[in-house]
C-alpha cells in the first residue's frame, strides 16, 4: 500500500510513472491488519497471512505510526486515542489508499508462485495464480518489489514431549482471540511482543493464571497476581511442563509467542531474503535493494520499532530508483555502505538504541525523498516515554495519550480504560458513551487508577 | 512409497528401471501417516502435510486395505486385529519400504517448489528446495509422477458470523487429539468420516455433548445418549449456533469437517489437476495419467474406499507406461476411455455402488500389469460387513475381526474393547496385557457387548 501510494504522489506531480501491477493473495488489502477468523490456509489452500487477534490494540502510540503525508486528523476529523484496536488502524490506513485512486493496479485473490530473473533480458518473469478460478499466468517485469511481510510464517520450536500435551496448543499467529482463555492455566513461551500482549489479554479476559516462559531474559514487568515469568520450558509430559529452573506446572493451553520467519517461497535461494528478524538484515542496500540485483526490492524487512512511516521512506526510496531519481551505486560501493551500517547494528546495546538506529535509518532514506521529513528525535521520545509507560504499568499503558508529531494534535483520552473495554470494534471506539453507558465491565475494580493525559517524558 | 516399490519390484526381475528422484517435503516418509503435533505450518514455514490425530485408529477393516505383495502376516507374524490404530498402519507401510531399499531415491526435507514442462524437449523441470538450507535446485525429468495427496488441503468454508465464535474452532485437518473436548458442547460440521470420527473419539473422550450439522443427509448411525445431528448451521452468534431447522445451540468447541481440496501449488493450471473429491476425477485416463500428457501421473487422486492397494495398483500401472510395457492409446482413445468411465460413474446410486465401481476399477489396472491380483469381490463383502456392523454400533464396529483377503488368517481378537482402549501406542496395541490389566477404563461399562470374532456378511 505505501509502494501504491508511492507512485501515486509522483504521478499527482506530474511525473510519468511506470505500469504497476500488484499481486494480493487475499481478496482485500491490508495485510496484517486485514483479520482473518480462518487459521492455518484460507479458502483457496493458502497460508493464512494475517497473525492478527480479534482482541488487538496497537500495542505502541500511533503517534510513532503516523504517516507523514496522511495524518490521523485528516483521517478521522478529530482527536481519537493513543492506541486504537486493529478495526481503527485498518480504517486509517485503508482510508489513505481509497482516496488515492490506486486500487485499479491491484489483482485481488491472486498469489505469486514463481518468481525467475532473466539476467539476459534484465526482466522477471512471474507466474501468478488466481486463486478464485485457479487459472496460471505469466508476465514480464523490469522490477519486482517483495512486500509480502514477515510476520506471517510461524517460527515453531520443538520441545520434548510436546507431542504429549493434550490441552489447547497454537503459535500466536493462529492465535484469534482470549476470550476462550477464561478460568484457564495458560503459557505463553516468548519474551517479546506477542507473548507480552496474548498474556496480557489473557488477563483481561480472565484467565486463571498466565505464565510466560522465557529464553534469554525475564521481560520483567511489574505483573499482578496471577501473572508470573519462569525460564525456558525443558519439556512436556502430557499437561505438565518443565521448566529449566525445576519448576513444573500443569496447563490447559500453551501460546508458542516463538516469533516468525522469513519466507519467501516464490523466489529462488539468491533472490530470496535469508535473515533473522532484526532491524538491519544483510544483504539490502539501505535496508531496500537486494544485493546482487538493481532491480529487485524488500519493503518492511527490517524487525520493526517504526512501521507505517518506516515502510513509506522505504516505499518512496524504490519508487524514485526505479524512477531514475536515484541512482544506485557500484555493487562494492553497496557493500561498504551496509558493512558500515552492519557495524553499527553490532555495537547496539539496549532496545533505545535500537529505536535511535531505526529512526537515523529511516531519516537517511527520507532525506533522498520527497517525502515529508518529521521530527524522528520526537518520535523517539515517544517510543522511549512508551517503555516507561509500560514498566508503570503495563495493564494500563494503552490509556495514556501523545501528541501528533505530525499535526501537535494531543490524542484524546479514550471513553474507557482499555482494562474494561470488552468491545474491540470501530463503531464502538469512536461512539461517545455516556460516562455510565460502560455496557459491560471486568471484574477487576482494583485496577490502577488511570492517567489520561501525559506528556511523553524524555529518558 | 507405492511407485519406488513398484519400481523396486521391477528391478527384482531383472529390469533396468530408470533414475529415480522423490522429492519428500517431510523429514520422513509416510505421508499422511507420519502423524505430526504442528498445525497450521511446519518448522520451515510449509504447511502441514498430515491431518493424522493422535486417538486414530483405523476406520475401515485392515483387510480392505491390505497390500498383495507384502501381507500384515508378513510383517508382524501374528495375527492382530482388524482396526489398527495409526503407529501401527506407519509401521506396516514403513516396514514394506525399509525391506525394499528404495530410501537411497528420496531426498527428504525437499518441498517442490515450481514444475514446468518443457514441449520443444519433452521435459520437465522441477524446481525443489531444501527447506533445512533454504537451497534451491533445478532438474530436468522425463517424467513427473504427483502423489502429493489430496487429503491435506482443508476445505473451509464461511458461516455467517463465524468470526463471531469465541471458543475452540478449527478444521480437521488441525485436529490433533479429542481429550481436551472432555467436558465440552461439541459442534462437528459435517457428515463424512472426519465427523463420524472425531465425533465418535469425543465421545469416547467424555466429551458433554457431540452434535453433527449435515447439509444433504445425516449419517442415521443409532447415535448413544449425548450425540445427535442437526442440519445445516445457518449462523454463528457468539458462542450460539443457528441451524436450518431453527433449533439453536451453544458450543465450546468447533471442528469443520468439511473436507478438503486437490491443491497443486507447484504446477500449472494445465498441469494440475481440478475436481472435486469424488471416486473418478476428470482428467486422469485410467484415474492415472493426466490428460494431455504421456508424461504427468497422478497417484491416489480418487476418493478412496480402497487405499494402499489402489495406490500399489496404481503405480504399477504408471510405472509400466514408464517402462514402456504399456502402451498409451491415443488421446482420443483415452478420452473415450474415460468418458466411458465416466458414463459409469454418474449412475453410481448407493455407497455400495461406488465401491463395486472402485473395485472394478482396481482390477482393470491390475490386469495390465504382474501386480499380484487378488479377490476384490471379497473385499467388495468385507467393505459392506463394515458399513453394516457401523450402523449396529458405531462405538463398537472396531471390534470386529476379518479374514485377510490375501492370506485367509483370521483377524485377533484385541485384548481391549477399543471404547476402553486409552492408549494408541503401537507398543500397548502389540502387548499382552493379563486379563484385567487394563490400566485405565472409561466410565461407560453400559457399551454394548463386544462381539469378537464374526465373518464378513455380505449384503
Amino acid at each position: 500500500m505505501a509502494q501504491l501510494r508511492a507512485f501515486e504522489s509522483a504521478k499527482r506531480t506530474g511525473r510519468a510513472i511506470p505500469e504497476i501491477v500488484c499481486f494480493e493473495k487475499q481478496a482485500d488489502w491490508g495485510g496484517q491488519w486485514n483479520f482473518d477468523w480462518r487459521t492455518g490456509v484460507d479458502q483457496h489452500g493458502e497460508p493464512v497471512h494475517s497473525s492478527m487477534y480479534r482482541n488487538l490494540w496497537s500495542n505502541g502510540p500511533k503517534e510513532a505510526l503516523e504517516f507523514a503525508e496522511y495524518t490521523f486528523d485528516e483521517h478521522f476529523g478529530k482527536p481519537i486515542s493513543s492506541y486504537p484496536p486493529r478495526e481503527v488502524l485498518w480504517d486509517y490506513i485503508n482510508g489513505r489508499v481509497e482516496r488515492s485512486d490506486v486500487k485499479q493496479y491491484v489483482r485481488f485473490s491472486t498469489v505469486a508462485r514463481w518468481v525467475e530473473y532473466d539476467a539476459a533480458s534484465e526482466t522477471f518473469s512471474v507466474t501468478v495464480e488466481n486463486v478464485k478460478t485457479g487459472a496460471t499466468e505469466t508476465e514480464r517485469f523490469d522490477h519486482v518489489i517483495v512486500a509480502t511481510g514477515h510476520f506471517s510464517t510461524p517460527n515453531v520450536p520443538q520441545f520434548d514431549g510436546i507431542a504429549t500435551f493434550q490441552g489447547s496448543l497454537r503459535h500466536a499467529h493462529d492465535f484469534r482471540g482470549a476470550e476462550d482463555l477464561a478460568d484457564k492455566d495458560v503459557l505463553l513461551i516468548g519474551a517479546s511482543y506477542s507473548a507480552e500482549d496474548i498474556g496480557v489479554q489473557a488477563f483481561k479476559m480472565g484467565a486463571r493464571s498466565v505464565t510466560f516462559s522465557y529464553r534469554t531474559a525475564p521481560m520483567g514487568f511489574d505483573w499482578p497476581n496471577g501473572m508470573e515469568e519462569l525460564p525456558l520450558v525443558t519439556s512436556f509430559e502430557g499437561d505438565t511442563v518443565h521448566f529449566t529452573n525445576g519448576a513444573e506446572r500443569r496447563f490447559d493451553a500453551v501460546v508458542l509467542c516463538t516469533g516468525y520467519l522469513h519466507h519467501y517461497p516464490f523466489l529462488r535461494d539468491d533472490l530470496a531474503l535469508s535473515s533473522p528478524n532484526n532491524v538491519y538484515p544483510d544483504g539490502l542496500y539501505r535496508g531496500v535493494v537486494r544485493e546482487g540485483s538493481d532491480r529487485l526490492f524488500y519493503l518492511g524487512a527490517q524487525d520493526q520499532w517504526f512501521t507505517f512511516n518506516m515502510f513509506d521512506a522505504q516505499a518512496w526510496f524504490a519508487r524514485d530508483v526505479i524512477l531514475g531519481d536515484i541512482e544506485l551505486p557500484s555493487a562494492e560501493e553497496r557493500r561498504a555502505h551496509m558493512d558500515a551500517w552492519l557495524a553499527r547494528f553490532a555495537k547496539l546495546e539496549s532496545a533505545a538504541d535500537q529505536v535511535r538506529f531505526q529512526a537515523d535509518y529511516i531519516r537517511d532514506l527520507i532525506e533522498q525523498t520527497d517525502y515529508p521529513m518529521f521530527d524522528l528525535d520526537e518520535v523517539v521520545r515517544i517510543f522511549l516515554a512508551w517503555k516507561h509507560d509500560k514498566q508503570e504499568n503495563i495493564l494500563t499503558y494503552r490509556d495514556k495519550v501523545y501528541p501528533s508529531v505530525m499535526t501537535g494534535t494531543m490524542a484524546a483520552a479514550h471513553h474507557t480504560p482499555w482494562l474494561q473495554e470488552l468491545d474491540d470494534s470501530l463503531e464502538r471506539y469512536l461512539s461517545s458513551p455516556e460516562p455510565n453507558g460502560v455496557e459491560r465491565l471486568v471484574g477487576d475494580e482494583a485496577a490502577a487508577p488511570v492517567t489520561t493525559a501525559v506528556s511523553p517524558a524524555a529518558s
